[in-house]
């Protein structure tokens, strides 16, 4: 099997622990998971856990889950995956990154119109700290696939962060801008809508732009 | 303590009732995770599972973490809710979802320069089914704190999703458009630059904006 089950239960000690021991003694392997506590609603104050599984048997699971004291509903649904898609992440500040995301939305829009699935995050910042740990955080982000830096000046810790995210796989262009930053990255792009555009063209399946091929150029 | 701790571990059954256990056997509650197999980078193919926890011993428990066989390393970082703030989703297709986004970028660019952090997510979409499963999932994602719907027709399972969704607690802003949604949405917005503008003044704890004092309105 490969379900997903999103779960209301009490927000205490030992939930989450009681819960992945459930999934794993049906043989279940829990390849995505995003659990928090709910601020709003009827199930404030409540732990909602979503669950990707692979693998196992669903029938006995989800039953088993329901008999659990603490849990007070367990409804199956669609993977992320197949709603939201890539994320191309857009971090900046001024008026670039709102003009680097209509780029990026534009081209998403074109390329979904055609089945794929791919959404804009943007995230706008000013600041070298606030900059570095978000770039450091896009790592740790789920379905991130490309990164875009739009502003006028990025550099110190924030291309000690773009080396490392680069690191682990994703590829991050930056407008072409004072500081460091653009020397590091793997496209360097004048026009911010032009930026946008790019970034998704690369995730995109249905296109044949390919960052490597362009790798260190500037546009 | 208060901590937010990133493993890099196995992909295989019963990795997270191990992690879960580890933290819960050191009294910690954990109130956010998410966890995905990475498909890039150095440590491809293995887990990726992020925590924030409060309550507990620290120290004891990353030295038992560590401890554990098919767990490569455990990192200590800053909370996405610090990095990355209050989500404002925006959904829907063609020019509008685009300029509803450069509203809401622009807008939250101004709040965060005083402090705040708001991020702006954007799915591109079209189609009935695609865009219900899209509204429905937004109360399943965290730091969601308001939807735009930009486009020029939606109604029928979109606007029962909708309605779901409001009954969570979260509040919804629709274009002027064909279709069932405005007559269901918290507030009506004909410009989609603004839509995204009222949306970032809802959540901005800086803005003087409530969409509860205009419920029903249209602008």
């Amino acid at each position: 099997m490969s379900i997903a089950i999103n779960i209301i239960c009490a927000d205490r000690p030992g939930m989450l622990r009681d819960i992945a021991g459930v999934v794993a003694s049906h043989g279940g392997n829990i390849v995505y998971t995003q659990q928090f506590v709910l601020d709003r609603g009827a199930n404030e104050g409540r732990s909602s856990v979503y669950m990707e599984i692979e693998a196992g048997q669903a029938e006995g699971m989800v039953e088993e889950l329901n008999s659990l004291d603490a849990i007070v509903e367990v409804t199956v649904y669609p993977p992320f995956e197949k709603i939201y898609g890539s994320r191309v992440i857009i971090i900046g500040g001024g008026a670039q990154v709102a003009q680097a995301a209509v780029g990026a939305v534009n081209e998403a829009d074109r390329h979904n119109l055609r089945g794929e699935r791919i959404s804009v995050d943007t995230i706008p910042l000013v600041g070298e700290q606030a900059l570095a740990d978000a770039v450091a955080a896009v790592g740790r982000l789920h379905r991130a696939s490309i990164l875009v830096l739009a502003g006028a000046i990025m550099g110190g810790r924030i291309t000690e962060e773009v080396k490392k995210l680069q690191e682990q796989g994703i590829p991050v262009i930056a407008l072409k801008m004072a500081g460091s930053v653009p020397q590091q990255a793997d496209l360097v792009v004048t026009d911010p809508t032009q930026a946008g555009t790019f970034a998704v063209m690369h995730v995109a399946s249905t296109a044949v732009f390919d960052i490597n091929r362009v790798r260190g150029k500037e546009f």
